[in-house]
């Protein structure tokens, strides 16, 4: 079941993609009700068989499945493209991969689990000894069941990711190691939603698409990120939002330099990584420290009273590094559940559809919603009578009845409003300052507009 | 008798205003020694009875008992006249206003308190069933031995304020309803008193007038600050000082509107209120925060080694919400005893002359002076020779005695003076820095000056 | 022994001034090695017995030892000449100075130690009673057995030091005094080492050269002043150094009265003193408080893992007091050990050569050395490719072995200056905020300054 804890607060709240069951009598059996968690999950599963990399027809695969569900434009930049101090790489495609012992028993195959093939890995078709071939395989010993991922971008080599159990149980043969894979001038795709909104301020959200079979890493962030899209589109908003759909590092590099004059547009920013597993909240700053995406993140997150973690901005993590580079240093924080690293099935085949839960994801689905809510409603306002109080009793502003506590709690946000809509005050400063409810704030906006004693800046 | 706890550092301690009992050989009855808080106690006691308003003879009566202690000038603004977003509404009074019974008895009267009618009442005469007269009665079920106060300024309507023991127990009876009251293009009166000092500089000191028989809300604020401005009239002071004695809300506005080009002067200001009931001060601090108004009542407020609250500024409550208004933003606190609302005499007629003491009265009193004469000395000095430390054996200024407490103290008091005097640090700033009484600094600054050493910014 | 704790992380933690002992096979003894703490407490036996003042041929006397360690530039300055507020005092010297009594025993003698005759005593030949000489007599009531420090350089009058158990012990006799000292025109001494650097911004080392023989107070600043100049002489350093080593007060007036124009080049400075006596160090920030200099000591202090205190700025103390002027306010504070007064010996005769031992000396000069090194490697880098990161792979910048804890450590401190090496953040902002050790970041420094993707500003 869906839970409604965190969409109290929300306008869209009422917007739950639930379809209304028939009725019994219309004679037509039940559908079993989809909520977006249980959408998103599904897209995972349909996204978690294919082999993605940095480039390739994965990557292809990927944004043609993301392209259901919103109506991404598609770039392909060619192989060698200088971006920044960079060069996009060549393309890699893979077809197949195997190891087989001297019976001829295949004991490692890339149609098993994508993972087995190194990331990257140079083509190879030869014979080796037990020596050799463990000079190319690749393990966790600490967690001896899995396959660990692994890549080689830039340096060619091939190789093989199995499990320390496989590893050490190998016996001293001679194997047939092949792995049909290309590494040639190409394209390195990616996909890129924007939503034109009422400014061209604009909410930047970008998931990474280049891990291959991983679920919450990435495939948890591509599912939030694509719903999220879908979700905005259907209104109108504020702020404008773009919605990037490309692999980590390279990809953001390329974005930033094909784009460089339009990073401008960007108020606000977050990288949506690892959203499906369950574990608290955990906020990283951007850079600046205390953009208003620091400040609307932090305060979604302190109202949802559920343990949460926010963490100073690091130059290592996800693409927040680019973004959050000197030269750009954008507004753009990273927000997932437990970080990288900190989770055990991280980057191992332990990382799989089974470890997200449709409930995870909607509670991210949810919280993302509310934080860029807030977002487009976190804005300044000038009071345009700003010598004294206004008279508000002729304007019919007062409450009716004296005892309503929802009705003192508006007079009090009227107030509040007026007082602190100086040009230098958000929304979200006046509800901190105030201790109100946004809701509230967000009624006596609503009055203040109408009797024209505000207006939106 | 009147405490010395709270006059130690002040230069005007020696003061008093008690005058010397006559000696027993003169023949002459000893006189009983009054204080200012017995003072400031009968002043209250006199002008209990007046029936206040925002408007009417009421507030022309407080006026002229003020001006028996401080020469006011008085202001009538006319009905209709435009300030800022209001009108200065029709000038209200009364005459009498009662209910009777069928029986002629007469169950409520005016006379009796002028809380009874409903403030700004409508005249009304007729019989009316007990339901309807139920519509027209005000009570405080939670205080049910009480009497409200209770105003209706901006819609017009009649009504009686009673017990509500006695709403209760009123019979199915008709009833006899008289309040010839008169509600019609007058004036608003306001009174002034302007002390000026050596600079431009002012100190705002606001009490409103508009309360009926309440006596800790306002009349302790119209006395403390009457008896204030009288001492402060006494002696010259760096600063002007402004005192205001008008209604609360539309008085400020019209002060403000009438009087805008001079608001520049205003360096420092306090709402004076709720000053005759015991209880912790409380200082709600202006808008801006970090005014010398607030560094320096908190500073006093932590000398004084007593209980203390300070709380940051809030859109609502007495008229530091218009002299706050972001429009103005000027530097005006409050410094109440126990604040509005959260004494349960409040608005009641449990507010009456016993509720204040003149030990209360002259404790505010001397708080009141000591942030004055802060205020007032707590101003910017230059070190004209800040080129190292100067030669200060040759002036004279070492101490004497080595071993002398005092002496040391002040010698080190000129080090700080000296060294801090660079236009941007003030006094207070000094004494907070070197950990020095004020007292001691004081000396030093007065050392320093004769040395011409420094020179007053 | 000398301890290496505090050398671990310094680039010259590799020139311990250790002579390596001859093999035996040599034949020749073996000399026993001597650290820079023993050479510094040797120098302070040297200076111990010579009779210092703010001017006079003790100072001299002091110069001329201090020229065998480093090259110092000798000033003379007139008496008479005028420098800010003041004037350079009389020249004071002395031959000699006794106590004798009727029997011609002589009780108190100069000769015995330099403390006995009150600094810049004025010439005396006379007998006196017991009670005109207990005039003239200065003891420490508290400390019955010790020999106080007294000077008069600004009223002259004639006295003499001595222990409070001998004042009570002096019987009722006549006594003939004798002081052989001479107040004349003549000149104030100082001496000073300036130590060119790649830059002109300069770091201050100040030491006081006018106390007599009191070996923490501050023969032991001298040493350590003296040994840092010899050791920063030896390597060519960013910063210049300027050390001084000149009277208290009238020295640093002076000094500051003939370079003014090139106070301009102070970047960072400490006052050196009490630095032989063990006791946790002590720092007292500069006036500005924020100063790079505070945050280097502080930093410093914190990464030894020994209890220090921080304090903040007060005008009184050493010549910080001068140079914080604030005509001047350099960014100037002092590192003492246990401070001036709040040790038991501080101004007595306790103050001699064993309370300072070799261990302590070499613990401060090693806490200096590891300042200065901070403060000369505490820049500002820029990152010449600011936009995304720059591509280390192809740098061949990525550590080679991947578990390789330091090297790990090092692509870290890569990314981590490249993010913020924007011109504002110094090395050692970006040292805590990474929480990496300092000598991980200057590999990395190295490693980025090679590749020209870092420059130094």
């Amino acid at each position: 079941m869906e839970t409604d804890a965190y969409i109290i607060e929300s306008p869209q709240s009422g917007q739950k993609e639930v379809e209304q069951p028939k009725s019994p009598e219309s004679g037509i059996m039940e559908q079993p009700v989809q909520t977006t968690g249980q959408k998103m999950h599904e897209l995972i599963r349909q996204l978690y068989p294919i082999c993605r990399s940095i480039t390739g027809n994965g990557v292809r695969k990927t944004l043609d499945l993301v392209s259901e569900i919103i109506p991404l434009d598609r770039y392909e930049i060619p192989t060698g493209t200088q971006v920044f101090d960079w060069d996009v790489p060549k393309e890699w495609n893979i077809k197949e991969g195997w190891i087989k012992n001297s019976r001829g028993e295949t004991i490692v195959d890339f149609a098993w689990s994508n993972l087995h093939v190194l990331g990257y890995s140079a083509p190879v078709h030869k014979t080796v000894t037990l020596d050799e071939l463990k000079e190319h395989l690749y393990t966790v010993p600490g967690q001896p069941d899995l396959v660990p991922y692994r890549t080689s971008y830039y340096e060619e080599k091939w190789g093989f990711c199995v499990s320390h159990n496989q590893f050490q149980s190998l016996t001293d043969d001679t194997y047939e190691v092949f792995i049909d894979s290309t590494l040639e001038k190409g394209y390195m795709s990616f996909g890129e939603y924007f939503i034109p909104g009422e400014t061209s301020d604009e909410v930047l959200i970008s998931a990474y698409t280049c891990h291959p079979s991983l679920a919450n890493d990435n495939l948890s962030g591509i599912a939030v990120a694509a719903f999220l899209a879908r979700e905005i589109s259907k209104k109108k908003h504020r702020h404008s939002y773009r919605f990037l759909f490309m692999p980590a590092t390279i990809g953001a590099i390329t974005w930033l330099s094909l784009n460089e004059r339009r990073t401008k547009f960007i108020k606000h920013g977050l990288v949506a990584s690892l959203l499906g597993r369950p574990g608290a909240f955990t906020y990283k700053r951007s850079r600046l420290g205390n953009a208003d995406i620091d400040h609307v993140v932090e305060t979604v997150l302190k109202m949802s009273h559920r343990p949460y973690e926010v963490r100073d901005f690091t130059p290592y993590g996800y693409d927040e590094r680019q973004f959050c580079s000197p030269g750009f240093n954008l507004p753009v924080g990273c927000l997932t559940r437990t970080p990288s690293g900190e989770f055990p099935e991280y980057h191992t085949s332990a990382d799989n559809t089974d470890l997200v839960t449709a409930e995870t994801l909607q509670e991210s689905f949810d919280m993302y919603r509310k934080i860029l809510h807030m977002i487009d409603v976190n804005r300044r306002y000038l009071n345009v009578n700003p010598k004294c109080e206004p008279h508000l009793g002729k304007r019919g502003l007062y409450p009716n009845v004296g005892g309503d506590r929802t009705g003192q709690d508006i007079q009090m946000a009227m107030l509040w409003m007026l007082n602190y809509s100086d040009g230098s005050h958000t929304t979200l400063d006046i509800c901190e300052k105030s201790g109100l409810e946004y809701s509230v704030i967000d009624i006596a906006i609503k009055k203040l507009l109408e009797s024209k004693l505000l207006i939106g800046l």
